[in-house]
């Protein structure tokens, strides 16, 4: 096993040395962009660990590391389309620095570019790898489009929430996992019991960016803090408020989302002494610690060492305590 | 072996059995929206015909059939948000009846859905059919990416062309023929041939229709005629005519293609006169007779019976003496 660093070292050379370098220019040039602003290359370091976790090797998973990454700057170029972003990571947007047609035919290239990296490897690992793929493509499809939903619906339940950041954020975690352990050959049970635990801690994650976005540190926190709140966002901390108002906070939130004002930071506090007066943001809090925890106790039935198992215990308990 | 209507027929009773009703509707109703406004099924008819061909049978090829559909339908989907087209079919385009983000996100369920449809088949099949795919939808964007960069280049040559339309066009059209021939289980030299007949066939079938949007009979073509001059488009029939022309009429056609004007029908007019003054449109029947006699030329390699050999032949033949 290797550090995470050594892991993301391993990854970012791969990356450098397997870039997109073809033609037409017009199309590639835009894809070996967006694989070069960076990141934290969250979900690529997850498969090659998990790949050393179970016994493989993560050389051998570089290409799926690969793929998954791919496929996550896929969505950003698509999403950043549609959310009609200007910057991203602090860089232009592709669409921006191109032009929405370019954005468009890049990213569906990047993810026909994903599927290749999965050649490599032999006719059923192929197979189980690219069905994982494309289930888990289809999910993430399908949560952008709950999202989208959800700007005009005033009906959405929790358990939608979840199932909305579990498929927009969570499942790609945990296939990135698990195709690790498929790489590895770790049989079908701990297969499922590594996805679970990625499930679980991605929606953790989620959960904890909704908390960081309105309670997060201005210094550290890399977007803009109470961003959601000046889009008017329907994140589990706006929905447990609702939930938990009584009848005066419920209408002054009501209202503080459904009118436009130019006083932005008045409106951020306003909303977050809701949250916390609510007891909406003690509630995020406590669903942050409760799936990282059901992610941990997954850690109880896999088949791996004592010694792996802190490994992934560590990895995500430093990732619950970010404030970035 | 079935009639081609049989085929078509076929494939219509399996699209209307498995179209994709789920959740979220905003997702997937544009899918089956798209692969309901009609279109001649070409290509999944191709691969039904060519599993029978190689006595496999078109029943077991219908997935694959499906597959190469969604896909097309995929590309028409991202196309006309690109080309900013209001109609396709007949019918207003995706991104028109819903929006952009929707015919985005729509499209990229459909590219994945396609991959989906292969997971039917065995292991080696499976890999076998998505490698083709892969590679047949890369090359698809990246002559769609050829196409772009043509509208603003103005030194672009025949032999550029030609790429260009093999791979927007014609190596689906091969693809879809050589998926019914591994399905079939023919041997990698059956698969490389009638691969071969299906791009020569579609390169032709390509120039035919870019002769047809000029000398097509408006009673029967279902675009508009003339609508690539409208356009300006750099197609074969133009770019043969500025290579045959004298210096007079290379510089009447060039002046016609810049230049801004309402009198649509004098210019369709005076371009089509220099189309066949120059000799262009001759050369175009030619090479639309040439791309068919090498597809033919292929015939007498396969290793199949002469009757199916007739067959293939006259489905070339009845596609290039459409006049629609």
């Amino acid at each position: 096993m290797l550090s995470i660093e050594k892991y993301q070292e391993a990854f970012l050379n791969f990356l450098k040395t397997n870039n997109f370098e073809r033609q037409p220019k017009g199309l590639y040039n835009p894809v070996n962009y967006i694989l070069g602003l960076g990141g934290k290359r969250l979900r690529p370091v997850l498969t090659l660990m998990c790949a050393d976790i179970f016994q493989g090797s993560y050389q051998k998973a570089l290409k799926a590391a690969m793929a998954v990454e791919v496929f996550h700057n896929f969505t950003l170029v698509h999403d950043d389309i549609m959310d009609d972003a200007p910057l991203r990571r602090g860089k232009v947007t592709v669409h921006e620095k191109w032009d929405i047609n370019t954005g468009i035919l890049s990213g569906d290239a990047m993810l026909i570019l994903a599927y290749q990296l999965f050649e490599d490897y032999d006719a059923n690992t192929f197979k189980a790898l690219t069905k994982l793929f494309s289930e888990t493509a289809l999910q993430v499809c399908e949560g952008q489009q709950y999202d989208v939903d959800f700007e005009t619906r005033n009906d959405v339940t929790i358990a939608e929430y979840l199932t909305m950041i579990e498929y927009k954020t969570a499942v790609l975690v945990a296939a990135a996992m698990q195709m690790g352990a498929i790489i590895a050959e770790a049989d079908i049970k701990n297969q499922q019991s590594i996805y679970q635990f990625g499930r679980n801690l991605g929606i953790a994650f989620q959960l904890q960016d909704d908390y960081l976005d309105a309670f997060g540190n201005p210094e550290t926190f890399g977007k803009q803090v109470g961003g959601d709140i000046i889009e008017n966002k329907k994140t589990y901390l706006y929905l447990k408020a609702l939930e938990f108002a009584d009848a005066n906070e419920k209408q002054r939130l009501i209202h503080l989302f459904n009118t436009e004002t130019t006083k932005t930071e008045e409106k951020i506090f306003a909303v977050k002494e809701l949250f916390k007066s609510t007891g909406a943001a003690k509630a995020t809090k406590q669903a942050v610690a409760e799936y990282t925890n059901k992610a941990f106790k997954v850690l109880e039935v896999l088949d791996i060492s004592e010694d792996k198992k802190q490994l992934l215990k560590t990895f995500g308990s430093n990732l619950m305590r970010r404030n970035v």
